[in-house]
């Protein structure tokens, strides 16, 4: 018998699903309210997303970006961790339905964040490659470095062309990060990997619907950006999407037509929602509707934040906020202040974004950022760039790992972390026995009595 | 059409299968001879052996244990790498079939190690889990976790016990070394983690079927290593064996029984031979018969090298020499160099092992080593254990990266890479089209034309 056992208490009950940036921030927040904090994650990790596109790169090890939940919060005591998914909402009950048995909540908090959106186009959703997970980063990884490897075995043009093209589809900050350090791997690690790599068939992509890269920043650092990329190898198409792909072709919508066995899709994301929440919240896009105090429409107890939140309060961002590290962590610890004041019967108060500005990386000594109205580019920016990355990132050691890998990869324009790791054909399966029934492609071996 | 494509060369070409210490040893020390140098390894990596029950464990990130195969060659001119399997030799003719095609040989060199050897108990080794290749460590980690995770979900002491113990067969270093970090994980890590675990129906256990642990070393480091870790808490149980598995029950000889879904197995090691050498030369232990220059009986240029090569020429060890790194490097040094005496028409040198000691870590400030002679034990034995391993793995960002893995483990007690890496369920398979057909589990979804 599987159940979540939960220890018995008398506070009120906060369950937050999600352990992503909203959830651990508002986690953070009621460390000293009077209540039981229960998260709950499908991972026992938090990921630092913004560097997931270094992982799918061989930068850096998936393990460097990520963090065990538990000891983010082994100090913490009205703290409880399970690592369970979940099913669904019983409102009217106040419970949650979990993979690991029912859980009953006080409060109930979504931070469950948001997943590609191929925008119901099947073809592209079955070929195309998402990257919001460490998974689907170490799975890219290994899929990338064995294009390099299978290349040295086919003497055909066309079919080394569709194996070294690798094809990024949108724009924004993950689109830019990861063109540009493909075509950074193609300058300084392949020539010394793969002497015998014809490189002059591999070509980097960067294709954009809308009208310039970076749309959430300026016109200038659009521009500078879409030089930078260009200048270092990727080339970049904008006012063009991608009509069609069928795992080797890429079909463009002005007709024309590239070879390439690895799109990678950044071109959207969608919120990962719940079901049981009322219809009026749900948007077509997967975000629920939320009011100023983060509260989910037609309920009392439900809040959403981060990713999933759709709230307009702002004639800034009159379409809801964008879906970003930033307004998360905000959303979280305004939350947790809010549920404060609630039990102490104090006023809540509205969420309010503080915009603390963008950046993006393109490659070795190149980035971008804006902060209240500075622009930077360049050397600068990249270190910024760095600066921040490194200081949001959980964990003393991750911190100095990552440092590490980056002050060795500046200096020796190497790559340490490029290992293909292949599941093994036996003695595996059997390791995924598991109470958790959460891979539906692999059935269970034991049965846990 | 899929083709090895290896460069034309007048020179004689020696194909080596397997990246581990033998072959790249051999590999470097080809390369100032005339010769093409052609490296085979099913993985692309060159897999650091004696730290995977550091992964395992969860104290390592796999990536600081492997070392692109690739990126060690990358200033060798005469060296070709390419990532293959190996389906059997064609003696007479020269050439070694592999999953990529066919390769011409001048000189072909097995490397290709050893594999866990389950002696035929097929009811353990289909629930037992082995450790020997990365993946495997992996998934262990994974799965460990995964055990702690699923013990909290349960209130039935019987089957928390069975979640929580954790049996590791076999007392060479592995066995020691992995009851050590396992002993170590309970006393420092899981009181953090998880609070409400009840760890005292949790159990590490040491079973050895001789009547001592390490019983490559002395008596006297023997009786030390036992009581190290009795003194950490591993129940060692010396002279007896495993009988069955059921993946929950474990019986004993002596008609004991333990309940357990972890049985460790490192309990012996096979020789991971060859089709199609010739049948004198093939042991029942999948170790191939060789002569005191490497060559494989009955063939004129076919050598073994490293675990997979049984060779009697020291009185010393009579039933071969230890499936250790030190035999493999030594071997695949002078086997460099015999190559270059036959090209140049000088007399080869017969092998001769130089032993240099042997040594084996058992936790915290714990380990023995021995070493002409000379025994030590306790923090400097556990000083010098540490040297060792950092000197000998590849890459200078490696040891770093585990240097600081391994202080800040050491001040803080605290394991940083105790992160579960699930398989997801979607967009994942696809990822798997490959010209490999290496893994027979997962069909290929892409024909790659």
């Amino acid at each position: 018998m599987i159940q979540p056992n939960l220890p018995d208490s008398t506070l009120p009950r906060v369950v937050i699903v999600g352990g992503g940036f909203a959830g651990i921030n508002l986690a953070k927040s009621l460390r000293k309210v009077p209540v039981q904090v229960v998260l709950l994650d499908r991972n026992n990790y938090h990921l630092f997303q913004p560097l997931l596109y270094q992982v799918a790169t061989a930068g850096l090890e998936p393990d460097s970006i990520a963090f065990p939940l538990r000891g983010i919060f082994k100090k913490q005591k009205n703290f409880h961790f399970r690592m369970a998914e979940v099913k669904g909402v019983d409102a009217a009950n106040n419970i949650l339905e979990t993979n690991i048995g029912d859980i009953s909540y006080n409060y109930l908090v979504l931070a469950t964040g948001s997943n590609t959106n191929f925008f119901g186009n099947k073809m592209i959703e079955e070929h195309a490659i998402g990257m919001k997970s460490l998974i689907e980063a170490v799975q890219i990884r290994n899929y990338v470095l064995k294009q390099f490897e299978e290349s040295l075995l086919i003497t055909d043009e066309t079919a080394i062309r569709s194996k070294l093209n690798f094809v990024m589809v949108g724009a924004g900050p993950t689109g830019v990060e990861l063109a540009g350090a493909f075509a950074e791997l193609r300058k300084y690690i392949l020539p010394k990997d793969y002497p015998e790599l014809p490189l002059h068939l591999m070509d980097v992509y960067l294709i954009e619907a809308g009208p310039r890269v970076l749309a959430g920043m300026s016109e200038v650092t659009s521009q500078k950006t879409k030089a930078s990329l260009e200048h270092i190898g990727v080339k970049v198409l904008t006012n063009v999407a991608v009509k069609d792909y069928d795992g080797l072709t890429l079909t463009l919508n002005n007709g024309e037509t590239l070879q390439t066995q690895s799109l990678i899709w950044a071109a959207g994301v969608k919120g990962m929602s719940v079901p049981g929440l009322p219809e009026e919240a749900m948007l077509p896009n997967g975000r629920v509707h939320v009011n100023d105090l983060n509260l989910v429409k037609g309920t009392q107890n439900i809040y959403a934040v981060g990713d999933i939140a759709m709230m307009v309060n702002d004639e800034r961002f009159s379409k809801g906020y964008p879906m970003v590290a930033q307004v998360a962590m905000q959303q979280g610890k305004q939350l947790g202040k809010n549920i404060a004041h609630q039990l102490r019967g104090q006023a809540q108060k509205p969420f309010k974004y503080t915009d603390l500005g963008s950046m993006a990386t393109i490659g070795r000594n190149r980035a971008v950022t804006e902060f209240a109205g500075i622009r930077l580019s360049g050397y600068i920016a990249w270190l910024a760039w760095m600066v921040v990355h490194l200081l949001n990132l959980l964990g003393f050691r991750n911190k100095l790992v990552v440092m590490i890998n980056w002050i060795y990869r500046y200096f020796t324009y190497d790559r340490g972390t490029r290992i293909i790791i292949k599941r093994g054909a036996a003695n595996i399966v059997k390791l995924r026995q598991s109470i958790y029934q959460t891979d539906p492609q692999v059935p269970d071996v034991h049965h846990v009595r």
